[in-house]
C-alpha cells in the first residue's frame, strides 16, 4: 500500500457527484434549446415561484399534477430556509429532525428560531414512537423533517409502515411533515417506497422537497418544494421578498433537460455508477475494518454511515483529512454532542477502484 | 387617441429590460463555452462565493482588484438579505434609507429587525444633514443604504461634495454605507461621480454592491458585493448556510461574456436605448403633464419619479393599471406613508414609440 503522504487525495467527503457523472453535452443542449425557444422567459425575472414548464414536470412527476402547488429555488436548501423563516422566525416552536441528520438543515431550523428536538434514526429510518408520545402528552411539534430515502448521513430508508404511522400522526395532530428527497430518485437495490407526500393524499399535511443537484448537476442550483396551497403563497412572498425570483436560466435548462427524454438516461447512469461505488466501499469497508465497524448497507443514495465502537472518530476525521482521505465527522450530524464514534462516507464522488485504497488508509489511522 | 381600453398594455411597472436588449445570442455562446472550457466548475457546487472568474472580474472592475473581498449571489437583493440577517437579526439596529427608496430594500432591513429611519432624497441624493445631526448626537446608524446613481425610484444621483462628506462620517462615526449601484453603468448624460467605494480608499466602510440584471440579463439572477475582509467571512458563511453555493452555471456564463469582451458592447446598446426612452418619455411627460408634474429628468438608468402635487396618485395609479397602463405608486416607496402624489415611471422596458400614447393615457385619467 503507498503511504498516505505520498498517494492523491481520495475524498469520502463531500456528497456530491463526480465529475465524470455530469451529463456535460446533455445540459449544453438543453441551454441552448432554452435560448432558443424561449429566450425572455429564460432570461426574465419571471414568477418567484419559478420557471413554469419546469414547476409542471416537477408537478407531475412529484406532486398532484398541480404546478400551482410547486414552488422552484435555487437549491432546496433555500427551500428549506424559506420554510423555516415562515413558520419559526419570530414566533418559536418545535422541529423535530433525524439524529443523526444533515447538518445545513439543523443549522437553519436553529437560526430561525425553531426549538429542535431529535428522534433515533433506526435501521427502517426515524423512531415515530417518540412524535407519539409527544403527541399524545399535547406536545405535538410544528415540524418533522425527515429525509425518508437514503438519509444524509445514515443511508436509511423510512420504511412502509412507518411512512403510514408518520402521516396519520400530522393528519390526526396537525403538524407538518418536510420529505425532503434529494436522493429518492437514486435507488440501485429494491424497489420504492411511496412518498409521504403520496400517503398524505393532499390533506395539505407534507411538503415534498425535490432537487437536480444530485440527478443533474449542483451548479444549476434548483430545487423545488410541492407545498399546500397556503403554505405554497406565503413562501413564495417570501422567495420575492428575498430574492426576486429563482434562476430563470438554470429553470429553463433544467425543464428543456427534462423534455427532451435526458433525466432518465441521466438517472440510469447515475444510479449505476453509485451501485458500483456501494459495492466496492462496502466490500473495502469489511476487508480493512471487518468486526470493528457496524453500518447498514443503503439500498441507494451517497452515503455510507460506519459506527466505530471504541474509536475516537472525530479525532480519526482529523488525522485523516491531514492524510488526504476526507470524511465527515458523525459529531457534526448531531445537535447533542453524540456520534463522536460514526463517520460518514460519501462514495458519490470516489471511484470504484479508488475505494479500497482509502478505506486501508482509514484503517491504518485507527 | 385610442381608447386605452381597447389598447395594448403600455407598462411603465417594472424595472427591467425589454426582452429586445436582452443580448441572447452572446449569452447563449457564453454558455457554452463555460461548459467547454470548464464543465466542472459551471456545474458543480463551487464556492461559497462564487465563481472565481468572475469574482476577479468583478474585483478589477469594481473593487480593489481582491477577489476575496467579492461575494457573488443569487441577485443583489439576495446579498442585501444576507448583509441584512448578519448585521440586525437578534441584536437590532439603525439602518439609514433614502425616502423615497427601493420598496425591497425596506422590507428586508424591517424584517431582519432593523430599524429603519428616512432621510429625504433631494435632487443631488440623499440629504446627508440628519446623517451627520444624528451622529453628532451620539446616534450614529449601524447601516445607510444608498442607491447614488439613478436612484430606484427617485433616478437622482448623489453628488460628489454629498459622497465625500458621507465616507467621511462613516469613517468618523463607524458606520456601514450600503452603496447599492445596479444602475451605475447605465449613463447616458454628463460624466460618472466616484464610487463611495474608491473613495473610501479600503477603509471599510463601504459595501459596494453590483448586479448583471440590468446590464445583461435579469433570469441570470447574478449579483454581487465587495465586503470588507471580515464581514466577508461572514456573509460568505451565511450563504452556505442559506443555499450552499450561488449559481455557477450562470456566474460561469457572465464570466465568459465579460471575458469575451460582450459586456461593454452591451452597455453601449443598453445606454443607447435608455437615452431615447428617457427623452422620449420626458417629452411625453411635457407634453400632457405640462405645469401640473415636477421631476428631475435621470442622466442615466431606468426611472423617472413624478410628483403631481394635488393628484391622488394611489387611486390614479389603481385606475391606470385597470386601464393597461400599470404604473409604481410613490407611496409604495416611503416607510410612512409619503409619496401619495408621486408616481414612479420606469421606461427601460416600454418602446419609445409607446411613450406618448402611455403618458396621454395617464393625463386623461387625472
Amino acid at each position: 500500500m503507498a503511504s498516505a503522504s505520498t498517494s492523491a487525495v481520495i475524498s469520502f467527503a463531500r456528497g456530491v457527484p463526480s465529475p465524470d457523472l455530469l451529463p456535460v453535452a446533455d445540459i449544453a443542449a438543453a441551454s441552448q434549446r432554452a435560448l432558443v425557444d424561449d429566450a425572455a422567459g429564460a432570461l426574465a425575472y419571471g414568477d418567484g415561484a419559478g420557471y413554469a414548464p419546469l414547476r409542471q414536470w416537477i408537478a407531475n412527476r412529484y406532486g398532484d399534477g398541480d404546478a400551482g402547488r410547486v414552488l422552484c429555488t435555487n437549491g432546496s436548501l433555500q427551500g428549506l430556509a424559506l420554510l423555516a423563516e415562515a413558520m419559526f422566525a419570530g414566533s418559536g416552536g418545535r422541529a423535530v429532525v433525524e439524529a443523526p441528520t444533515y447538518d445545513r438543515a439543523l443549522l437553519i431550523l436553529g437560526r430561525f428560531g425553531a426549538t429542535v428536538e431529535a428522534v433515533d434514526l433506526q435501521s427502517d429510518g426515524l423512531d415515530v414512537d417518540p412524535i407519539e408520545a409527544a403527541c399524545d402528552a399535547g406536545r405535538a411539534p410544528g415540524l418533522v423533517y425527515t429525509i425518508p430515502n437514503f438519509q444524509n448521513p445514515g443511508g436509511m430508508t423510512l420504511s412502509r409502515a412507518k411512512r403510514e404511522r408518520l402521516v396519520a400522526l400530522a393528519r390526526e395532530h396537525g403538524f407538518l411533515v418536510l420529505e425532503d428527497d434529494p436522493y429518492g430518485e437514486l435507488r440501485f437495490d429494491g424497489s420504492d417506497e411511496p412518498r409521504l407526500f403520496a400517503l398524505d393524499e393532499g390533506a395539505g399535511n407534507v411538503v415534498y422537497s425535490t432537487s437536480f443537484t444530485k440527478t443533474v448537476a449542483p451548479g444549476l442550483r434548483t430545487g423545488a418544494m410541492v407545498l399546500p396551497p397556503q403554505l405554497h403563497g406565503k413562501l413564495r412572498k417570501l422567495a420575492i421578498d428575498t430574492y426576486i425570483g429563482p434562476t430563470m436560466f438554470s429553470q429553463a435548462t433544467v425543464a428543456q433537460y427534462c423534455a427532451a427524454g435526458s433525466f432518465e438516461p441521466g438517472l440510469e447512469r447515475m444510479r449505476a455508477a453509485l451501485h458500483e461505488r456501494r459495492d466496492a466501499l462496502v466490500a473495502a469497508v469489511d476487508t480493512h475494518l471487518g468486526d470493528r465497524v457496524r453500518y447498514v448497507a443503503p439500498a441507494g443514495g451517497y452515503f455510507l454511515w460506519i459506527e466505530l465502537p471504541g474509536v475516537d472518530a472525530d479525532a480519526l476525521a482529523d488525522a485523516a483529512e491531514a492524510g488526504g482521505t476526507p470524511v465527515v465527522k458523525g459529531s457534526t450530524c448531531f445537535a447533542d454532542g453524540r456520534g463522536r464514534e460514526a463517520l460518514r462516507l460519501a462514495y458519490s464522488a470516489c471511484p470504484a477502484a479508488d475505494m479500497d485504497e482509502g478505506i486501508a488508509r482509514l484503517a491504518a489511522l485507527i
